[in-house]
């Protein structure tokens, strides 16, 4: 029987946390760390538990938690928080959900990051980012989703994942999409090198589920390197389709981060379609305009074993 | 391995399709079929299959269909249907797709009605529907998703769900929400009599899921209906909780329909927030405004089981 | 100078408000009141005030009412307001700000209403609207503006607007577009008999504004007739545009309504693109897909004038 | 008579434009040009003309300009566009619209930007920004206006705005709001330092509308330079209101460019709501909530003559 409840969409937002410090870095990317300065979350709390059926099936409320006093407990775990990452704070305050209820069996906690960029500000030697004020970006975020339960010996962490949702990236030339189906229904024209305009969700998993709470930044994957080798990867590679392309970024991703699993892929294809390739004396030049809103999709995973399955090819 | 691609918010629409006649109708509800004038449908296509496997690892194409090639065949679809039901449609055309490319190995057919109202036009015995003018209607819409995939002798539907998505009710009076958990993280004040607004997504599965096809009106369960029934339970039951109110609509609906075999739950509370009840001369008239953002949920899945459970007690 | 700051998006609900009754008929619609079991508004307070400058220029806000304050004086005024129509409510917290706070000058109120459906429940004799479950509806709603200023002997309606927006209709049959201009950068086919989709915002003014409060609710213009006669007029006309079709609408509503003095139309043109029209067997039968992003609008006011030109004619 | 027509939401995109270069730099900004591998658009076409009332009044369509042709038109001129900025496209295809059709009065174009960012690529000497790969930006962009219509001796600029858009900006200390109207309808606690969430429009236009253009890049105006200013000021002064901070960036911008007439702002108030100021080790660490949905906003313009005030002061 499916049976939960929470409350979500809880956004929230800690200044001054912890910041994030000590994180290897790799060749695609120049994210080393963050300040944490502004640290915000837009939270889910799901709530397991039999004793919660009488709510159901009696009307009777005695072993419920208000959903709104889920929200003041998210609100006053993220002050005791001292990390400095999603997965780290959702485990924390998922801990305490099972702590301090004892009806709840089970609890899966999630949440997208609220970034912010750092912004210019002119300072002695050049620009310096203000450590005042920032952008609210509404560009590509972390992602964390955590399930924990009552194991033998105290809680378990059963589920554990990791991504980087909302990347946009266009790429002007060196994509192609040919040789597929041609039949009765296939309208699409054959494009040796289209302007490829794509958004991406990538989700990982790690081998050692404690690795994604950043506790030893060595060994915490930040989402803005992902995103950095995805940008990466299709920057250097010329792509037959999205299939292609994710699977390249998915190789390098477990290339670079052994302590991970498993990496997936939620991609849609966003292309827009040419109307002009005869501008004069600009020969590279294209004017492109939007598609309509029936949008291609992509959902793909894959794990060490296509990496071995690469290097023995 | 997560393996699969596809189309999605394929908007088609079909004028002059077959109407959905001789449905049972219920004590609940005066809805007694459709004339499907106007049929719309927000489609969803989801293609499986191990020789996709390729376009991934390999960047071969030759085994893809383009998804822009899977939107053509929806539209020229819909119109050889000649039923008169969203699950229906999904049923012919995911049987088209695997009858037409042998790579795939199962669809996953999906889909949203886009609903139309009817508009009332003076005539000669006082006002009469419209034959062609119709108010495109952002409430509540009929769902449906069809998992299809090649068995033994011929093809089989695996997996068959349908639904009534995004019923949205209030209910002025008559509604509770007391003897809740009480501790140091609960702030909100309990109601003896609260103007309550949820949101509702309605699911269902059949016994046999050819019923839901409607090829046998007299057998198929029409989103109307459940929606119909929804209303009613609200209106005419007392209820302790969002839980408590999903599941009487829930033994109501397996009353009603002894075709169905599950019925499950996605709701929403929207509840507004008091800010008045002192208004001069109008004792049961309040104030209240809109609650922020962070919004609470229940899932909740119930059989046939819970009838009985139900029936003993 | 443009100089204001304010509140907006403050939705409000009162219950048990004050119905609308004794509204005169027209032919083209059933409506003759409204019970305001739930009355919801979606407000926006503007103040504008020459004392307000010093709080731009010199961080001076002891004149400031907080927008804070606004929203809490919107919830309180609801409250006490014993009318039944947007309008006139307007009317009425907007002169209760002037009437409040000298250092505002004038005072723009504007709301569209929060409009909610009664549903059908079995009752003695057949289905009856329930008194208590209301339906959230996110169709078209009615829309007033107010300006108020201070004149010599008291506050001063210096601007009033109603409406009724978000109307989205279709007319499957019955709707033309043809011979408009043709040149190099014309690629819409033309067409004698196309399935016409519009969205409509209809806006009016009243010769005297004092009729828009609804005190004399058979003076009183309800954005419901409004809406149903759009609908009357798209279902009888064969419109060669969507612009021959607003100027139908308007002289059938400046017809039934001598005590407005303007009418005004905002479209949109959302017409689907025909797909299909060789379906077997269903020689009327169409299948249609959404249009791209890109969408036709037209803005057109009449008056009387036009109403004099046509009875000319 | 408001009498127009026209086409809205034509995203158009141009790869390769002419780059923005030899703009003069700021003290507040880096910026100094652009590439325009990608030029983005959201365009919007307002046609105005007497010729046109026989489409309302009579069905005649012979004067009718398709707005699917004006889309396909715009399509068409951004390929034949050679300067490089939001203005000078709309005044190009403005002037094409004119020239083309005798029976158009007056055009109104209007566009948001469609901006890109660059992204980081490991090159020989670090980082490098991609010349292939972009990401699709959702935060602020530029925006621009054009009004043009028939003079004596030839087309007339009327009317010329540029702006900045989609501005969101938080300040985590140094701001305030005290000292404002106190009285029964007051609940929002004076605040000596609270963190300042304001979503920011900047328009301006120039004494010489020509200038807008960017054909002498020296005289241009470029969003991302006002932008720049905007969060400068933000970080320097501690504002005693969004009013007050609006102020000081509008003198800031006007003794910038001398060759601007006047800037205005439509400002909204995002700030979050404290709910912990407790944190342990922590002083200066807060956590807070998103403030419910109703809205503060302030619009104000200021011209030369502020600046001279606040010489005088």
């Amino acid at each position: 029987r499916t049976m939960n409840y929470g409350k979500e969409k809880i956004a929230v937002y800690r200044t001054y946390a912890t910041p994030l410090e000590g994180v290897r870095t790799i060749p695609e990317s120049s994210f080393d760390g963050r300040d944490n300065t502004l640290f915000g979350l837009d939270v889910r709390v799901q709530l397991e538990g039999e004793e919660f059926l009488p709510s159901f099936s009696e009307g009777d409320n005695s072993m419920v938690v208000a959903t709104d006093t889920m929200k003041n407990f998210v609100h006053h775990q993220i002050g005791e928080y001292d990390g400095a990452t999603v997965e780290g704070f959702l485990d924390f305050v998922g801990s305490q959900f099972l702590e301090t209820y004892s009806q709840i069996d089970a609890v899966k906690m999630s949440a997208n990051e609220l970034p912010f960029d750092e912004r210019p500000i002119p300072g002695d030697e050049g620009f310096e980012p203000s450590d005042l004020v920032f952008r609210v970006s509404d560009n590509e975020s972390a992602f964390g989703e955590m399930y924990l339960d009552r194991g033998q010996d105290g809680l378990v962490v059963e589920d554990q994942t990791s991504g980087v949702t909302g990347l946009e990236l266009v790429k002007v030339n060196g994509s192609s999409f040919t040789d597929y189906v041609q039949d009765e229904y296939t309208t699409l024209p054959e494009r040796e090198d289209r302007t490829l305009y794509i958004s991406l969700d990538v989700f990982w998993t790690y081998e050692d589920s404690e690795d994604a709470l950043g506790m030893d930044p060595q060994r915490y994957v930040p989402a803005e390197q992902v995103r950095d080798i995805a940008q990466v990867v299709f920057h250097e590679v010329d792509s037959n389709s999205i299939q292609d392309l994710i699977y390249q970024i998915g190789l390098r991703v477990l290339r670079r981060f052994p302590q991970l699993e498993t990496v997936s892929f939620e991609a849609n294809n966003r292309t827009w379609l040419e109307v002009r390739d005869d501008i004069e004396g600009a020969e590279k030049a294209r004017v492109l305009k939007e598609p309509p809103r029936p949008t291609g999709y992509q959902q793909f995973s894959m794990n060490r074993g296509d990496l071995d399955e690469e290097a023995s090819q």
